[in-house]
């Protein structure tokens, strides 16, 4: 039967310095290097083998999905990237304190940026020092000035239609290497979440989520890999 | 206009404890790390930044390829790997040391085996520990008993030619992540050596081979990268 396992990425830089991140390519910290080495021994441990795996055009998510593939011995599967499972672009608040940017427009402002279902935070000024419209690896893909989570579901969903659910329908088992809102985008889909309450689950990170699916790829199970 | 970049593996465990490898898929050393990471670290600096990468299923030649292209700034290029990349199989050579079996069947019979262009050593015994042919990852592909260097070139070209040349005549920057002998059998066919020469070249650990090619593929300049 398919299986689906995401891994949101260890802890990078910026998690450390609590900074909104979005698209921006902060790499991981050594304690995130190690969450992700750890999710991969623990898929091993259960003989939890994926066949194929895919991952965002950040580096943070990439290397957490190398590091665990190394420690689970599966470095030689197939690997897709794609942009479609970027975190969710933060606008003008990327690389801003989190804690500066709540004492600059208060909590309830920053509460409604960052939980909002539909309502994005302010465009990024064109020409910002975290404007990646130039960015090589972003050639022929219009970057966004902003995302709400609601725009992010908007091009999660459809690229794992397109390219994983194939896979899925096969019976493979895929790995899904990504961030914290690329994800929501699938659990929503996969648990049937509401809007509402989509915004406030937290993906933990470096700990797999497994789904067992069956071959409608409804959803018959989903668990926190460490629970078990 | 196209330009390839060839990469030969960081020191392994088993060239550190000169044993015969091939197939067997032993990881990189601390030092082959960081010869990974060096070859990346040059590449950005000569501004030879790779479009796409290809390698094997072998561990030592994905990590040497994740290492260099983490360093350069460009993990997020699309990444393909096949089997048919891989190191020449040292067939019943396969986890001998490389003394020892000189002491056994003598110089002259182990230079042969090295270094023949068509006699490759002894078959491997099925269900020797060193037998890949249950392994996963060669599910679907005949494992070799063994191989000599023209059964590799065998392999490999027709690869090449089937999915690396069409990106080369689209103007891209390729860079081949692999080993001593899948490289010969680039090196061979770009540089046109003969089959006696060939079995002499060295291709060096963790030093970028660059080959600038015409729009035909044929070899304009090839250089070592630190030699420029």
């Amino acid at each position: 039967m398919p299986r689906l396992i995401l891994v949101r990425h260890g802890q990078s830089q910026w998690n450390l310095e609590n900074r909104f991140t979005g698209w921006w390519d902060v790499d991981l910290t050594e304690k995130g290097e190690a969450e992700a080495r750890a999710a991969g021994r623990l898929l091993a441990e259960k003989g939890m083998l994926p066949d194929m795996a895919f991952t965002s055009f950040q580096t943070r998510a990439i290397r957490t999905l190398h590091l665990a593939l190394h420690a689970a011995g599966r470095l030689w599967i197939p690997e897709t990237k794609d942009w479609r499972l970027n975190e969710r672009h933060y606008g003008g608040l990327t690389g801003l304190d989190k804690a500066q940017t709540a004492a600059k427009h208060g909590d309830e402002q920053v509460h409604v940026w960052r939980r909002s279902f539909d309502t994005p935070p302010p465009d990024l000024d064109p020409g910002s020092e975290f404007d990646l419209s130039g960015d090589p690896r972003y050639a022929g893909i219009t970057v966004p000035r902003t995302e709400s989570l609601k725009d992010t579901i908007a091009r999660v969903l459809p690229y794992y239609e397109s390219s994983i659910v194939p896979h899925l329908k096969a019976g493979a088992c895929v790995v899904v290497s990504a961030h914290g809102n690329s994800l929501r985008a699938l659990v929503k889909h996969l648990s049937g979440i509401s809007d509402e309450e989509i915004t406030g689950l937290e993906i933990p990170t470096g700990q797999p989520i497994i789904y067992e699916l069956d071959t409608d790829l409804a959803a018959s199970e989903r668990y926190y890999l460490s629970e078990r």
